[in-house]
């Protein structure tokens, strides 16, 4: 039989998989948002933000009473202090989301993307949808062929980014600065978003392997 | 007597301390590489952001050690993951400082930033270090009203990015897309690398007074 104590790790993993749920939710809504110059979705997505933070907020104070009252051996502290890591970058993922709503909302009811790059916006909204989906995946499995494979995603990411780097760089380009620099920061924040998923990935290996996790390329 | 235990916690928190000095530095450096397109400066804090991230691994196994092995009580966890948390926030101002000093490289030999700006750059170094510093003074001593008063400097660090930002949307803008994308970027470094200085200002109030600790604007 399990013990409640287990019962009590096993939610925290739950809060974790659920928490990639309302974070690919946030950045679905935001990319609408973006690509509809969609005022109300912009606003929900800024003000459901709140509900992934209290998510993250709970499985410290869950983590804390844990610690203090089950005194758990080393893996099974390992696995927390893991758990509340990958809540971070979850949480910041939230907020990358919020970042993209935000440049929705400030050139409402214009358009913060040129119609030639919404294509390239809509991919970049399909791989953060693909990479956030396959990391609860990750996280529910803990199989580490699929955590490594969140770089492979990342790529696709990076790819996409590059390609808006040379849209607004291009001498073709003929929206001016200031569309340049909104497209500039929205692919940032997608490209990001995309990161934290790689970090997480690399958590899991961590939690999984015990080898050493490693920071590069991560912000 | 204190025992070697509360010596152990002494010492997290004073790598805590020893990481703003590094993170200092690593900023202020990258603030010349950029300013004078220093080539060398700028793969000196690149390649020296692996002894930032040593430093935070290595905390994250200490505590790892002093849970399994002392079973701390609960405020001391709460320190104990506090910290870590902080040391994540550090270790990312440290990647800013690389953002800062990558972008000095991808346009060595000329320089990033125009040089009707360079006074705003110079402001927004100043800040940073001003930032950062008292951030060590709040980690050592812990006294709240400085730990808030960080907001105050963030809002020196706010105004400066906003100047830059409408420096480049101005019509007297003469640069051109790549220059405006470069300066967009880099002045989001700087007011990234505030911000978290604030969210450890949070951290710290939270430590000392048990008030809840708040996410909001941090991403």
């Amino acid at each position: 039989m399990r013990s409640a104590y287990h019962d009590q790790l096993d939610q925290f993993d739950e809060a974790l998989v659920h928490m990639t749920k309302l974070v690919n939710a946030a950045m679905i809504e935001a990319t609408n948002a973006l690509l509809d110059a969609d005022l109300v979705a912009a606003e929900s997505v800024i003000a459901g933000d709140e509900a992934i933070d209290a998510v993250a907020h709970d499985m410290e104070e869950q983590a804390l009473q844990l610690v203090a009252l089950q005194a758990p051996v080393a893996t099974d502290l390992r696995v927390l202090l893991s758990g509340l890591r990958i809540s971070a970058s979850l949480e910041r993922m939230g907020d990358l989301a919020v970042h993209v709503a935000k440049a929705a909302r400030m050139r409402y009811p214009a358009s913060a993307v040129p119609i030639e790059l919404r294509s390239v916006i809509t991919e970049m909204g399909d791989v953060a949808e693909r990479i956030v989906r396959r990391t609860g995946e990750v996280l529910a499995t803990r199989d580490i062929d699929a955590a490594i494979g969140l770089a492979v995603i990342d790529d696709d990411m990076d790819f996409l980014h590059r390609q808006l780097f040379h849209a607004v760089l291009s001498e073709d380009w003929q929206h001016g600065v200031e569309a340049a620099i909104d497209v500039t920061l929205v692919s940032r924040y997608y490209e990001r978003f995309a990161d934290h998923a790689v970090t997480i990935g690399k958590r899991v290996v961590h939690i999984v392997t015990g080898e050493p996790y490693s920071t590069a390329g991560v912000e």
